[in-house]
């Protein structure tokens, strides 16, 4: 879809300069280096720049021109855009500052621009951004200092200056790259348009992001999930904190969703998230030269004991397993490790071991059917001959489809053999455990990869009667839903405890009956809230006298205790017992809709924060991983000898809650609380809800 | 104490070589290098090494020999130290392999060597080391293959390849050392022995350690808690999991002791722990140069939005403030930094900054009383002069006392500025979260540094009581006590509730009228472990009457469930309700003693596993702290409106336990559950109590 701006025929600089320093002499020097097609700077002012003669305006050349990188400043891009929409360009890199992020006056400028840029049917990149570079057509159309290496990593990234940082390090690190963006203010194009070009560019095999937001939540779920079962996608996302998010804020004008709801996202889109810029670069190193392995099995061969124990310890924290190796593997290493070294895993080859004996090795461990994947580790000792390790690592992986990480530890002694690994494909960390990291994240992406995710089974809902109720709701004004809206529940199928009113002892027994006992009666009163300590709730009501009693004892005991409180009847329930109380809840989520909460009732909600996050729509298999992965998960499952709850029941009610939420978008917030959990088979019951409404418009 | 070790007059080596690429060569050498002193090479087959003349024993050399360097094969060490002891050496380095690590041979001629050199009052290092090394002395005696920077940061390591990688990327990123040790199987010296040196060492500031396990655990933390007032502590303990455990054991052989309790001991010295190698040298290369922050209070400083987004993220996941920029501060930023800029935190000075705005808005950010600590930031971008930002920031920092950490992120753009900032003395980070988490463990060891540690308050016990009753349990060979044994628990002051035994109907009453109602009653029955299921319990029995009933509906019942149940009795205990229960248990560490936990009772431990731990003494800041520490404290101090506990009690009860559990080392393990704690001011009561007694031997 976007090919002519990767790999354009003709691109025009409009603002070119003759001035060193400046910024659009440096995109066109940079052009001039690498870019085979024809190039047309634009500039009023001058005839000719870097021996290419100049234009007054775009519209004065005469050939087609596929790609337009402005550099003018702000206030004269939309005339600019405007020209290049004349002139037929297909695509605009906007390079120049001054746009949503410098202020209101901007944001109107940027406004304008894509106004225009849809009038013409342009696409545009940025404003407020260093450019795009293309190293495999050749295409650095960016103010970068240099242009960066080839390689099958396509890169975007919100912020210019992570772009020139990574560029350098990238440099430095030989790591290459298939396309490299600079998003800027992310006008027009953004992360979903080119998440879904880079899945379709043969180049690429790996895909990293630096994002501050957002702009289409959903879409980028539904365009990140099927790209990345098709490639990794590595992404950081910043501004996770409240102290982050202001920062965020004053920066690009970003409207940041909640750190939850994009972790949510992620984890339903199948992307891997860094937590830092440097686990980013750590984790697509391993992938764009790493096979994935098929396992978490890890082999560890090291000539370092201490190396290995530390290793050790990491795969642990990363919940990657200690391959057990065969009885043929330990018998073969037998055969030409000295006594002395580990046969086991870890497989210490000792310190002075040859490079010949670390290939032997190596070769060995890579063929054992209980290895998933090898971190091979080299402390540079007195015997060490580091670059022939590192040559011989490279020669052993060519026959292997297991991925191999390196960590050679050290400085100047292990500097040419970390150049070798580079140079040959295999990523090397100086710290094991970044390489334990990194082998965790081609294990995790593995696994995605392989997940299916089915749609939801369709619900039986009665959305008429659904829609009817929150529309007299609304016509009312009324903002917030309780228990008295039951109703809404039973539309969706979600079972909900028998529950009446009464206003007279009589009515109360008529209901009583109804409901069937035991009920609980709780005292109706807009002025009561704390119901327990006026004396208005009494509970195993056993029969029609019970019923009778509590009624007349609760009106005088209320009375008593507060004589100044309305009462306008009481309410009666079905007394529920030996379940537990569950919470769902939802909050809509700005950046990407309804996200769900899970959790067990009270304390563990409320002081140890034990809950669970997943984006809807929810199928049962998603509402199932959500129930499991609260911690407190093993009391719903019959701990000590406790019996089970139902937790098929409630993974039911999850998916007709996202079902509901889902079908109204007027509905803000939606809680379930508490959802009273019977032993398995039992079902459970809705005992109270709140449901918060969007103010109308 | 080891002051001749370092700073030897004179130094022999023991099987020293003309042979290159022999150990006893490299270690010759590398002595004949820098040492000032005399050398003497001893091998009884040569007559020259290196130019100096070579003597077929120790006992040739008619000079005083300080210092010992022993590199011949391992069976011929013992007659060597003995040689030693005989020539009057005063200490040894025992570079040669082959001892306990190697197995039981070699463990005896370790044990051996460690007799002879008790006999000669020898100071041993290793065996199975590299050596050690004291550039300030000018003293290598290792077979590194070159000599550390000096420095003021002094390193010990028990992994000898960790030593290499660890020089050798200090050399390649020019940190610099005071000493460096590699510790070896620690036969003599060890940890506890070079803390103390290196504590009383003018030229060290800083001290870093690898270490896989401790030898003496209680010294350990005596002497790294005095040491931790003076100077920071930075260690790396391995093996801290059940798999990075097994590859310590076949490593060195070192018992390693649990990893709770390493913190809890670490803690409680005042140590930092560092997760990683990284990590550590990361820590320490901001100890090593930068003042300690009086505070958390951050500024962050940088010239690319993205960059200051992620610092600020991380400083919240790393416990840091962002702090609030003083008015003046900002309205002195607003004079010279564009419009464009961010004045608040982080302060953004835009890509294009000059090094001089850098400067300024260092050096105004460092004077406003609200920031503790700056973290700068540099991107390389088309603007940026790395070189001239990096050496303002030196010169700005000169006559400031708070720390300045950078993070100039890139590759080969940024390779001169770091030098730069390294030589002048400023830790460089190549990733911002890097430079966070060592402002964290600068201000973490500034709060650590000013603790005070009393002592607890004398406990009065009637100790003699206690031990009655221990030795009569030994006597009859006891391993197990419960709470027939509360009288262990009232000797040492701690509530237990009122409890009596009965065997007959009318004692059954008569204990119940002692105890005062509501009682419980419980079977007693060897063969019965689920005493509810069999109607085992009664609770609530209010008075004479209730009691009897209770006791023959008991019988019969479990008469019925279990006929061929042995009842002995039944057990009374006075009721306690309104309470909260908690757990009190101990577990003894090889290494460090008494390890106390603390939790809340029930699903809290059992499935949440909410625990806190901290090793013996326990004064009662340290009890309150370990009851605070744990995820669910709310629920002790009133939540959600709810009665707060008698916290203050639990902490006396945990000062009791500690107290207690050191008198007796024969207690093996130790366990109040539950303790019913009752509102404030109410006290708490043992309930039920188990503790295992030592096998006698």
């Amino acid at each position: 879809m976007l090919s002519s701006l990767f790999n354009p025929d003709s691109v025009a600089v409009i603002g070119a300069s003759r001035k060193k320093g400046k910024v659009g002499n440096a995109v066109l020097s940079n052009l001039v280096k690498d870019f085979r097609g024809n190039i047309y700077p634009v500039n009023p002012g001058e005839e000719m720049i870097e021996g290419l003669t100049c234009y007054a305006s775009i519209l004065d050349v005469a050939d087609e021109v596929d790609l337009a990188v402005v550099v003018v400043p702000a206030k004269v891009v939309p005339p600019t855009l405007e020209e290049c929409g004349k002139a037929g360009v297909k695509y605009v890199v906007v390079i120049s500052a001054g746009f949503k992020e410098a202020g209101i006056e901007g944001a109107k400028l940027e406004r304008r621009s894509l106004e225009i840029c849809k009038e013409y049917r342009i696409h545009m990149v940025g404003p407020n951004c260093l450019g795009i570079m293309d190293p495999v057509a050749g295409l650095n159309a960016s103010f970068a200092a240099s242009m960066a290496y080839e390689g099958n990593i396509a890169m975007m990234s919100q912020s210019g200056a992570i772009c020139t940082s990574t560029l350098d390090w990238a440099e430095a690190n030989g790591m290459g790259f298939s396309k490299f963006v600079s998003l800027g203010n992310k006008a027009d194009l953004g992360e979903n348009e080119f998440l879904a070009e880079f899945r379709d560019d043969p180049s690429t095999s790996v895909i990293a992001a630096y994002l501050e937001g957002i702009k289409n939540g959903s879409q980028f779920i539904e365009i990140a999930r099927d790209v990345s079962r098709k490639k990794p996608v590595v992404l950081v996302k910043s501004g996770r904190t409240a102290a982050g998010s202001r920062a965020v804020s004053s920066h690009t004008g970003t409207l940041a969703g909640s750190d939850q709801a994009y972790n949510a996202a992620f984890d339903k889109a199948g992307v891997i998230r860094a937590d830092t810029l440097e686990d980013m670069l750590d984790y697509i190193r391993a992938f764009s030269t790493q096979p994935i392995p098929s396992g978490r099995r890890i082999a560890i061969l090291t000539n370092a004991g201490g190396l290995g124990i530390l290793t050790a310890d990491a795969c642990y924290y990363e919940g990657l397993e200690l391959a057990s190796l065969s009885g043929e593997t330990i018998e073969g290493l037998r055969e030409f490790l000295p006594d002395a070294a580990s046969f086991y895993n870890p497989v210490d080859v000792l310190g002075d071991a040859s490079a010949k004996l670390y290939g032997d090795a190596l070769e060995i461990v890579l063929k054992d059917p209980n290895v998933d994947g090898v971190i091979l580790l080299t402390s540079p000792q007195a015997m060490t001959d580091v670059t022939s390790i590192a040559r011989i690592v490279i020669q052993k992986m060519e026959n292997s489809d297991k991925p191999v990480l390196c960590s050679f530890v050290g400085g100047t002694r292990v500097m040419e053999g970390n150049s070798i690994l580079v140079a040959g494909g295999v990523p090397n960390y100086t710290f094991p455990e970044r390489a334990v990291a990194s082998m965790g994240a081609l294990c995790d992406y593995g696994e995605r990869r392989s997940l299916t995710y089915p749609l939801p089974k369709p619900v039986h809902s009665d959305r008429k009667m659904a829609s009817a109720l929150l529309d007299e709701a609304a016509a009312k004004d009324k903002k917030i839903l309780g228990l008295e809206s039951f109703d809404l529940l039973k539309a969706y199928g979600i079972p909900v405890v028998e529950t009446g009113k009464a206003s007279t002892v009589e009515e109360a027994v008529e209901e009583s009956e109804r409901i069937g006992y035991p009920v609980v009666m709780k005292v109706l009163s807009p002025d009561i809230s704390h119901k327990t300590d006026v004396g208005g709730i009494r509970l195993s009501l056993m029969n029609k006298d019970d019923v009778r009693r509590a009624y007349h004892t609760m009106m005088s005991d209320v009375g008593r205790y507060m004589p100044s409180a309305r009462i306008t009847g009481v309410q009666l329930q079905r007394m529920i017992e030996g379940g537990r109380e569950v919470i769902i809840g939802m909050n809509r989520d700005v950046q990407f809709g309804p996200l769900l909460m899970f959790g067990l009732g009270g304390t563990y909600v409320e002081v140890l924060k034990d809950v669970s996050f997943r984006l809807a729509p929810l199928n049962e298999k998603d509402a199932h991983s959500m129930i499991s992965s609260i911690r407190s998960y093993p009391l719903l499952t019959g701990v000590r000898g406790e019996k089970a709850y139902d937790v098929d029941a409630v993974a039911d009610v999850l998916v007709r809650v996202s079902r509901l939420v889902e079908d109204f978008p007027q509905v803000l917030e939606f809680e379930i609380n508490p959802l009273m959990v019977l032993p398995e088979d039992e079902g459970c019951f809705a005992m109270d809800m709140r449901l918060t409404l969007k103010e109308s418009n």
